[in-house]
């Protein structure tokens, strides 16, 4: 029997009725399948019927400019995906939880628990909240800046760590005769004082089926590159432009290296948005119908965040230029540079502009026959672009049903997809390996005993 | 027809593998049952079929003493009763969580969500957390004392139900062909500003299915009491004994009165475990079964938590007379006066004390029949003592099966208990109405618009 070729991965982002800003309008879509649970039962089934390897929600605490002009995730991410353990039995159930807006306590017994109910599912995407309106939410008086969340962040995933290992995996004897529940030496405070938190430990929680949920992080600025490379197991990224993913791959790649970790170990997901038909003209005709119910006041509000510019005194039907700005960095600028690559290389007017913006926000966006989308992934996943997607459904749940009925089945006959789950945890479908206890490498603290 | 007789109502507490001690030690009990769900979808299955009203959970965010002696809550209760949604339909979810170690913003929409999620099922048992040492899990140097506990909980409390109250019911307007998602102007921002929290809102989630989730609490102090009248609509207390159970009935009744709220839409259950037998004798036994189970050094540890004395020195089979004091009060005051009540009207050894106390910690314990059993409920019910009980099952999931085979089809013969589930929402259960949105009566602030 000849070795299996390395494996794509494929982790679904479900967003509401749909990433594309204009997918509620559709006349097929139930808008009040934003806040109820079948719906999104419907999309985790459908899912774990094409053996993905995850679902995966964003978190936004706070409500969003423009709420007129579309849904949004309103429901709280970790809250959904433990639901949906409930009625899946495979599937990888990743939620993002800020590490600005959170206590790390709070956070570890969270995760570890639904690693717990899901029996080994749990994902952990860690974010530091891009969003500046979120502060006034959490009584913060300003939003930190980047390098003040990113420190937090770093110093909030070592105390996570060390109370997720706060266990050692044969801590429960249960000695019904010797009346020993549990060997007290096997669990141990973890003391860790810092800058920004002040923990003591151990967890109240047995050690849980993957050791500790497998961790993801999304971040394209340098430090969020650099919090990636040393705690991530998956990264999102978005990548509209093979080479620059190519580039990004081979940066975080690096990056794992020089903090001696396994970059075989650490998958790179770019997002995915995809517009599937029979034939090019259809997946064309597909888009357009989208882009066609797009709202201009939404476009111009996601353009001025984006830009920093205010487009809305502008005609929609003159051309637009927008222009180069070399002070951003992180995800606002790969999002910034794209703009203004695209304006600068076509002739587009603002409507046009907007249009185009409004599938995929950043995201790589196929829009083809399902051999053509397959087609793309291929192209990515075999020239170091991608060690596979985030596929990002710009309508829900009827474009996660066309790529897992029609686009899965190629990437099958390929050999370069799984026919079906070969291990019960997430960690097993991303190929990682279940981390051993760690102790005393982060902390000086860990030896003293609980008892 | 006949009006139906006022309805007792009743909740299943589930700890792990039971509240007894030595639950865990029994041959038939899973000691692995304490982290796996397929456990704790039994209890819910076992409970939904009994139609009770809600299950509930307790929190404890630190590691208990004597982590050796016996199993404890160790999965984080919020994230357990989400993850229950999904396995059942009609049965109240209840989940604890403090106000002490949470932030009001995640906590309204962690729970907002789950009452989405449930489909109307979700209710919040709001506590300080009486546990000092979890203070050294969030950062706190001291834990706080019980006033400054309780100051911040109705300020919580504020925050929270403001929020939840931020979307008027008809927000979401879905017109597709006029693209408005939602009308602005039913959504709006709180912009609290107090001594523990600043919170601008609104919650980025629209209004849940029973308006907002069901308040709990429990706390016999006299600041927990107040709260309780102030903002609870189902109240926990620990009562053994009927007289001081119907005391603190009147007693909590009138505070709701002069709250101006109806004392019919508060309900009181009290604690009540139960060995049920075919015979007296034979609860007896199995009373007995537990007790001889139990380990010194665990008793001796609660006994020196309620009476802040050391008995380890004590010979086991000696005499103990527990002396009174005076400087207690709430949850502790009434479990060290039920000690010294006990040992002042009976003569009992430290061993005898120990396993008279492992039984019900502080609770009303039913030892008998099952009619025996339904008679004590029917006549707290009946007595103005109870509106119903937060049933304590010694051992799980045995104890609780037998209750619902065998005690409920008593109650219900008597027309005291549903035969089957009315209606959909954990309110419903309860008989509460679903209330409307309130503004402006809380804060000066709730006018400003969101846009």
């Amino acid at each position: 029997m000849t070795q299996k070729p390395r494996q794509i991965h494929l982790n679904a982002f479900l967003r509401n009725v749909g990433q594309h800003e204009a997918a509620w309008r559709l006349p097929e879509t139930s808008v009040a399948a934003v806040t109820d649970i079948e719906h999104y039962r419907n999309l985790a089934r459908i899912a774990e019927r094409g053996k993905l390897d995850a679902i995966f929600f964003a978190d936004h605490p706070v409500l969003k400019d423009r709420s007129q002009d579309r849904p949004w995730d309103s429901l709280d991410p970790f809250t959904l995906v433990t639901a949906l353990s409930g009625v899946t039995t495979r599937i990888g159930l990743v939620a993002t939880a800020s590490t600005t807006y959170n206590d790390p306590y709070g956070v570890a017994r969270r995760y570890a628990t639904l690693d717990h109910v899901s029996q080994g599912r749990a994902g952990w995407n860690v974010v530091t909240t891009a969003n500046a309106e979120a502060a006034a939410n959490f009584g913060f008086e300003h939003h930190p800046d980047p390098d003040a969340r990113y420190a937090r962040a770093a110093e909030f995933l070592d105390v996570t760590l060390a109370l997720w290992d706060s266990w050692e995996d044969n801590a429960i004897i249960g000695d019904k005769e010797g009346g020993v529940f549990v060997d007290p030496d096997a669990i141990r405070r973890i003391d860790h004082t810092g800058k920004h938190f002040n923990v003591a430990g151990p967890l109240e929680i047995p050690r849980s089926p993957q050791g500790r949920p497998v961790i993801f992080q999304a971040g394209s600025s340098e430090p969020g590159k650099d919090l990636a490379a040393r705690y991530a197991e998956a990264i999102f990224t978005a990548q509209p432009i093979i080479e620059d993913a190519q580039a990004f791959y081979a940066d975080v790649k690096n990056r794992v290296k020089t903090y001696g970790r396994d970059p075989g170990r650490v998958l790179i997901l770019p997002g995915l948005s995809f517009f599937i038909g029979g034939s090019e003209e259809e997946a064309q005709t597909l888009r357009n119908t989208f882009e066609d119910l797009t709202l201009p006041t939404y476009g111009l509000a996601q353009l001025a965040r984006v830009t920093g510019i205010d487009y809305s005194v502008h005609e929609l039907d003159s051309l637009v230029k927008v222009p180069a700005r070399a002070e951003l960095e992180g995800n606002l600028k790969s999002r910034h540079d794209l703009v203004h690559r695209l304006t600068a290389t076509e002739d587009l007017t603002l409507r046009q502009l907007l249009r185009r913006l409004s599938a995929g926000r950043g995201h790589r966006i196929a829009t083809g026959t399902p051999e053509q989308v397959a087609a793309t992934i291929i192209e990515w996943f075999e020239n170091g672009a991608a060690d596979g997607f985030n596929l990002i459904p710009p309508a829900l749940p009827t474009s996660l049903a066309t790529f897992v009925d029609q686009v899965i089945p190629i990437l099958r006959s390929r050999g370069l997809f799984r026919e079906d789950y070969e291990g019960t945890t997430l960690r097993e479908h991303l190929g990682l390996d279940r981390p051993k206890v760690t102790r005393a490498t982060r902390s000086p603290f860990h030896a003293a005993a609980a008892e």
